[in-house]
């Protein structure tokens, strides 16, 4: 197999160090460390330092030392993010993310994404679900707590991560493009949904494509995966072979859709102006999926 | 590649027809409908009739209209769920429960599935998490609105469903399996954790496999995911080979590991009595990630 480039939010060096995030004096500890670097942000855009590198400073007279999350080390070095109250739409990247997802190198790219789904989550869900009470953070800033000192259920909730399936339908050596509307004009990708509760990979796969285009797979086989941080997906990528291109479009889903060759894809891949679509962008894993497919 | 059993909880003949969900005359003309029927349950344990079959009903003077969830359409017949107030630890499976597991045929079991993992999330989800306000039950039972009629902020909230992989460590023709303290005598099984925000599937295998075991993976294959309702996990198996057999036990995971051959695991797999461990259950897809492993 091609050693292909890794999927887009892959990679980063960081280490979780997550069965210490419990303890009250791993925080405490790496917070005292000369070596702790927090990263600079507004509201959810990173700051982007020479060399398309996240700007992380050492912690000043003006950062304060409430509501932290410690990401995890990298070098040895603590890592923590401050929990902000942002106001934005993180699913929507705002014109600043979109340039700052150009120019940082792809390692610091995945290291963002971790922070940004932590801080997005802690933004969102202050209350708690069970009874709501509000809550608090605890484990280094990767869980929260309804705390019962302060009348709560004593619940802990976790960061959500949302499986979702994107997929190329694939018959007789050309696969499926579909676009949505709001997308750029020409812009073409693999169809995707969500995983619902109680059903694997292959049966949202199978049950997206049939939906949202009407064809029906008769194989699914997993390709590969890459954390979303818009909000907060688990991209799961897959290509399945269906019985029939004949097609049944759910137009609220998806606006237009067509079968491409193997010649096609390379085209829109190395952005030539004469390719039948414009692809996703390449930290996208709808790229990695064309990439994969079509070598 | 040979015809393996399908993973446990998969199979459902339930067509969700998630589109139509919000429309509010799509579940009255259903609810409405003779052919309509109810599961009964017992807590979170479903009544099973003849044949290992789950015990759908027709609608009775005594079955309450209010808090339902539509399912979706098995041969075009609406298959409907009571939202229960539940009180039991949903994570767990009580004895009624493992029986119930042990007698459903797997399409019933899968359609089970879904019904568990909607029933405990609205149960434990009843307050909007971003406001604190208590919400209510929209989309035909498949999601809650905070509504900005009773004081809410207006957001919507899904059914939640955490990502976990679960894996083999393979060396050299022998694969990995270890236990935790709680598991019943002699029962060892493939490695699990959850994924954690901002990771892709290959490297939580991998931060799981060396955190738990201190093996280092060098190359991780996907085989075969399945919804698991205890209480909403999305089950993705893979196997990673690793560079060294050497273990370094995280021991408050992991009581104790054993490196097996692959006629180790067949002779557990088919219940050998000097088989060296006893294998997970068959609906667990540990079961069929060693099954496939061996074959």
């Amino acid at each position: 197999m091609p050693n292909f480039a890794p999927p887009g939010f892959t990679g980063s060096p960081l280490v979780r160090l997550d069965h210490e995030r419990e303890h009250r004096e791993y925080f405490a500890k790496h917070l005292t460390n000369p070596a702790a670097r927090l990263l600079r942000l507004d509201g959810l855009t990173p700051d982007i330092v020479d060399g398309g590198r996240l700007g992380w400073h050492p912690f000043g007279d003006g950062d304060s030392q409430d509501d932290l999350a410690l990401l995890g080390l990298i070098d040895s070095e603590p890592h923590f993010v401050p929990l902000l109250k942002i106001r934005e739409d993180s699913s929507q990247r705002s014109a600043a993310m979109n340039a700052a997802l150009n120019l940082l190198v792809p390692e610091d790219a995945a290291t963002y994404a971790i922070a940004r789904c932590l801080i997005d989550w802690h933004a969102r869900h202050p209350f708690c679900p069970r009874c709501g009470t509000k809550t608090r953070v605890i484990r280094s800033g990767w869980a929260r707590l309804c705390d019962p000192a302060t009348g709560g259920c004593k619940a802990e909730h976790f960061p959500r991560t949302d499986p979702v399936v994107i997929m190329l339908a694939e018959h007789e050596e050309r696969i499926l493009v579909g676009r949505q509307k709001s997308w750029p004009a020409g812009r073409y990708s693999a169809l995707a949904g969500f995983v619902e509760v109680g059903e694997s990979i292959e049966e949202a796969v199978a049950r997206e494509l049939f939906e949202e285009a009407g064809v029906v797979a008769t194989e699914v086989r997993y390709v590969a995966s890459q954390p979303w941080p818009f909000p907060s997906q688990l991209m799961i990528a897959c290509i399945a072979k269906v019985r029939s291109p004949d097609l049944t479009l759910q137009v609220a889903e998806i606006e237009h859709a067509i079968w491409v060759t193997r010649d096609e894809v390379l085209a829109a891949l190395a952005g030539d102006p004469d390719a039948p679509f414009l692809p996703p962008p390449p930290y996208a894993i709808a790229n990695t999926l064309l990439t994969r497919w079509a070598d």
